[in-house]
C-alpha cells in the first residue's frame, strides 16, 4: 500500500497543539475584553449569497476578485464571505428592531483568494466589534481604549496611529486634485510606507494631475502636514474644518483616557478601503516584530444605510483584530512555547484502569487538567513522557494505593510527594 | 432609493445576541471539559483538496453527494470539509512525529448541502474530541464520562445508548447473510427507530435475503437480542465472542465510573457510517426533547491507517457533539431567556462623556460588563432601556458627582443606592 501524500491548500494551514493553545488564548481575551466593554455577540453564516458580497456598499473591486464562489445543489449562487462586516450589515438590515446603539462582536473565519505574506492567509480568523447609532467620537475612543485593554492583557505593546479621511480629502481638494482621481490618489499615498518613493510618484505621475497639484503632493510627502497646519485650513475647506474639528474631540478622549501616549496622529493613514467616512485607525505591535497592522477600522457611516438600500446614515465605528497576525506577531516574537505543558495531573496506573478513571474524574472535576494513561505503559516509560512534555505532576497507582485509599501526587520539579486521601468504589 | 431585501442562504442562519449568547455558553463549556480531560487542540482549514475529502476512507457516498465543492483562482478543486475527522486524519498523517497516544479536539464549522430539519443545517458546528492509539475500551469510557460530566455542567439530563459493531456483524453472519449486502442490511437497521416496521421489512426484502435469513432477522426485531444472547453465540462467531468481549470490559468501566445508570445497552445502534470499527454511542437528551441525537461515536481502528495509505492500524476512538442540535433542545426546552442581560453596569452621562468613558475603563477592568450611553441620551430614556434591557445596576454621572469624586450606584430591582469612590482625572 502506498503512503499518500497530504497538504493543506495554498494559503491554508493547521494549528497544531502549541500553536492554537496560544491562538485560543488570544481568542478568549479578545472575546473576554469585547464581553467586558459590553458588547454582544452575533454568528453569521460563511456560505452568503454572491449577490450580498458583491453589492456597491460592499467590499470594493480588488476585494471581489479575491472572493470564493461557488453553486449549491439548488444552483444558487453564493460566495464565502471576505470579512465580517458585510454580514453585520445584513443582519442589522434584517432585523430593524433593533433597539440603538448596537454594540455587536463577532469572531469568526472569512476568505479571500489572494496574495500571502506573512500572518496573512486565505482563511482566516477575524475578531470584529462594530457600534451602530453613536454619531460622537466617544466610540472611536471606546474602541481604541478596548484594543489597548485587551493588549494589555496579552502583554503586548502596541501603538495605535490614527487620522481623518475628510483631513486627506479636504487638502487634496484644495491642492485642485480633480474628484474623479481623488480615491486613487489617496489609495497611492496610503501605500507610502510600504513602497519606495520613485514608485509611488510614478504611480501620482500616471494620474495626469495637474504640475500644480502634483508639486504640492510632493512637499507633503516630504514635511508631513502637522495638526496645526490643518488648522490653519480650516476656513479654507468645510471637509478639513469637520475633519479638524472630529480630531480635536476624539483627542479629548484619548487624554481623558490617558492612552493619548499610545495615539499617534498619522495624517498619511488613508486605510485601503473606500467606506470609511471620518476617522481611521491601525494597530501597530510597538517594537515592530511585525510590519503589517494587527488591528484596524473606523468610522463607515454610509456602508449600512447604502447596503440596506434607504439611503438613511448609521453612524457607524468599527473594529477589526486579526486573530492569524497577531498569532504571527507572538511567534516572532517567540511568543510560542515550545514545551508549553496542558496538562496538570498525570495518572500511570498499573493495574488499575478502573480505579485510574474514578481518581482523572475526581481530579477534573476540581478543575485539574488531567491525563489518564490509557494505553498500559509501563510506568519507567510514562516518566519518561512525563519528563519530556513537561507535565507538573504525577500520580502512580498501584493496588496498595487502591487498596489503602490514599494516593501519592509527586510534583517533577521539587521531586515532593504528597499524600491525599481518595476512597475508590 | 428601494430598500433591498436580504435573506440567509438555505440551510443557514444568523444566531442573534440572545441565542449566540446561550451557544456560546454551551460550547466554552464543552470546551473546557475536554482540556480538563487533557485534550490538545488544532484547528484544521475549512477549505481543503477535493481529492482529500474524496478518499475511500473519508465520509463514504452519501457525504460526498453532499459536499460543497469549488475552485480558486489558481485552478485547485477544493471542497469545503463535511466533517472534522478527515482534517483530523490528515493532520495525523503529515505529523508522524506526534507522540501517541495523541487526544486532541477541534471545535469549528463544516458544511454539507443535504437536508434540513431540526438542528440539522447546511452549515453547522461540530466539537470532536478524537483519541488515537489507545486499544482497550477505556478510551471509549472516557469519553462517555467526558459526556456526562459536560452536559452536568449544562445542567441537561443525557442517555447515552451504546453497541457494538461486531455484534451485530456477527449475528448477521450467523443469520447467514452474504457479505455483499451486509452493511446495506445494517444501515437499514440502524434506521429501525425512524422509519416504520413495513418500510423497513421492504427494504430488507428488496436486498433478496435468502428467506431462512429474512425470517430470522424478523424475530430478532420483534424481540431485541439480549446480552446474554449474545453470550450464547460466542462459540458460534469469532465476531460475536470480540465483540461480546469488548461490550463486557466497557460495561466494567462504565460501573466503576458510575454512569451505568445512564448508559443504555442498544444492539440496534449502527450508527450511519461505514468507519466504525467496535464500540459504537449516540448520545440523546433524556426527555426526548429532540428526537436527533446531540452526539455521538465511537471506534473507528481502519480509517485513519487507511487514509494515511499505509495499512497499519491506528486505534481511534472519537466522539462528536453538534454545537447547532445542542442548541436547538435548549431553545425547545425554553432554555434561552428572552430577557437575559449582558450588561452589568450601564452609566448614564450627562455632560460628563469625557468621565463616564473614564469610570467605565475602571469599572471593566474590575471585571465588570459596562455600557457607556454614548448617544447622549437623556436620562429619562436611558432609564426606559435600563427596564427594558433588564440591567441590574445604573449609574446616572452628572457634573456633581464628578466634582465630589464620588458616584451614585443604583440597583435596579431594590432601587438601593450605594456611594463609590472614584478619582477623576
Amino acid at each position: 500500500m502506498k503512503k499518500m501524500e497530504y497538504q493543506n491548500v495554498r494559503g491554508t494551514q493547521d494549528f497544531l497543539p502549541q500553536a492554537e493553545a496560544v491562538r485560543r488564548n488570544i481568542r478568549r481575551t479578545l472575546e473576554d475584553t469585547f464581553i467586558l466593554y459590553g458588547c454582544k455577540t452575533i454568528e453569521t453564516p460563511i456560505l452568503n449569497y454572491s449577490d450580498l458580497m458583491t453589492s456597491k456598499y460592499a467590499g470594493g473591486a480588488e476585494i471581489l476578485q479575491e472572493m470564493y464562489t461557488l453553486s449549491d445543489r439548488g444552483d444558487r449562487k453564493l460566495a464565502l464571505r471576505y470579512d465580517l462586516t458585510i454580514p453585520f450589515a445584513k443582519v442589522v438590515a434584517m432585523n430593524p428592531n433593533f433597539a440603538m446603539p448596537f454594540k455587536r462582536y463577532e469572531i469568526g473565519k472569512v476568505f479571500r483568494d489572494g496574495p500571502i505574506k506573512a500572518g496573512r492567509f486565505r482563511e482566516f480568523t477575524q475578531c470584529d466589534v462594530d457600534i451602530v447609532g453613536v454619531e460622537s467620537q466617544s466610540a472611536e475612543a471606546e474602541l481604541m481604549m478596548m484594543a489597548v485593554d485587551a493588549f494589555e492583557k496579552l502583554n503586548v505593546k502596541i501603538q495605535i496611529q490614527y487620522n481623518n479621511r475628510k483631513l486627506l480629502y479636504g487638502l487634496l481638494q484644495i491642492f485642485e486634485v480633480r474628484e474623479t482621481v481623488m480615491d486613487r490618489v489617496i489609495l497611492i499615498l496610503d501605500k507610502m510606507e510600504k513602497i519606495d518613493r520613485a514608485t509611488l510618484i510614478k504611480e501620482l505621475s500616471e494620474l495626469d494631475l495637474a504640475d500644480s497639484s502634483l508639486r504640492v503632493i510632493m512637499q507633503f510627502l516630504e514635511a508631513p502636514p502637522t495638526l496645526d497646519y490643518f488648522k490653519s485650513l480650516t476656513e479654507q475647506n468645510e471637509f478639513v474644518k469637520q475633519g479638524v474639528a472630529e480630531l480635536c474631540e476624539l483627542m479629548d478622549y484619548l487624554a481623558a483616557l490617558q492612552i493619548d501616549a499610545l495615539c499617534i496622529f498619522n495624517p498619511f493613514l488613508a486605510r485601503g478601503l473606500e467606506i470609511y467616512t471620518g476617522t481611521i485607525y491601525e494597530i501597530f505591535i510597538a517594537d515592530g516584530t511585525i510590519k503589517s497592522s494587527i488591528g484596524s477600522g473606523g468610522r463607515y457611516d454610509n456602508a449600512i444605510g447604502g447596503l440596506i438600500g434607504t439611503g438613511q446614515q448609521y453612524a457607524t465605528v468599527g473594529i477589526s483584530f486579526g486573530l492569524d497576525v497577531i498569532y504571527t506577531a507572538f511567534e516572532l516574537a517567540g511568543k510560542v512555547e515550545q514545551n508549553l505543558c496542558d496538562i496538570d495531573i498525570y495518572i500511570i496506573p498499573i493495574n488499575t484502569e478502573k480505579q485510574a478513571l474514578q481518581l482523572a474524574t475526581k481530579l477534573r472535576n476540581a478543575g485539574n487538567r488531567v491525563e489518564d494513561e490509557l494505553t498500559g505503559k509501563k510506568v519507567r516509560k510514562a516518566m519518561d513522557k512525563a519528563n519530556r512534555e513537561n507535565i507538573a505532576q504525577v500520580i502512580v497507582l498501584g493496588e496498595e494505593e487502591v487498596h489503602n485509599n490514599s494516593v501519592k501526587l509527586k510534583d517533577m520539579k521539587s521531586g515532593n510527594v504528597k499524600e491525599m486521601e481518595f476512597t475508590f468504589n
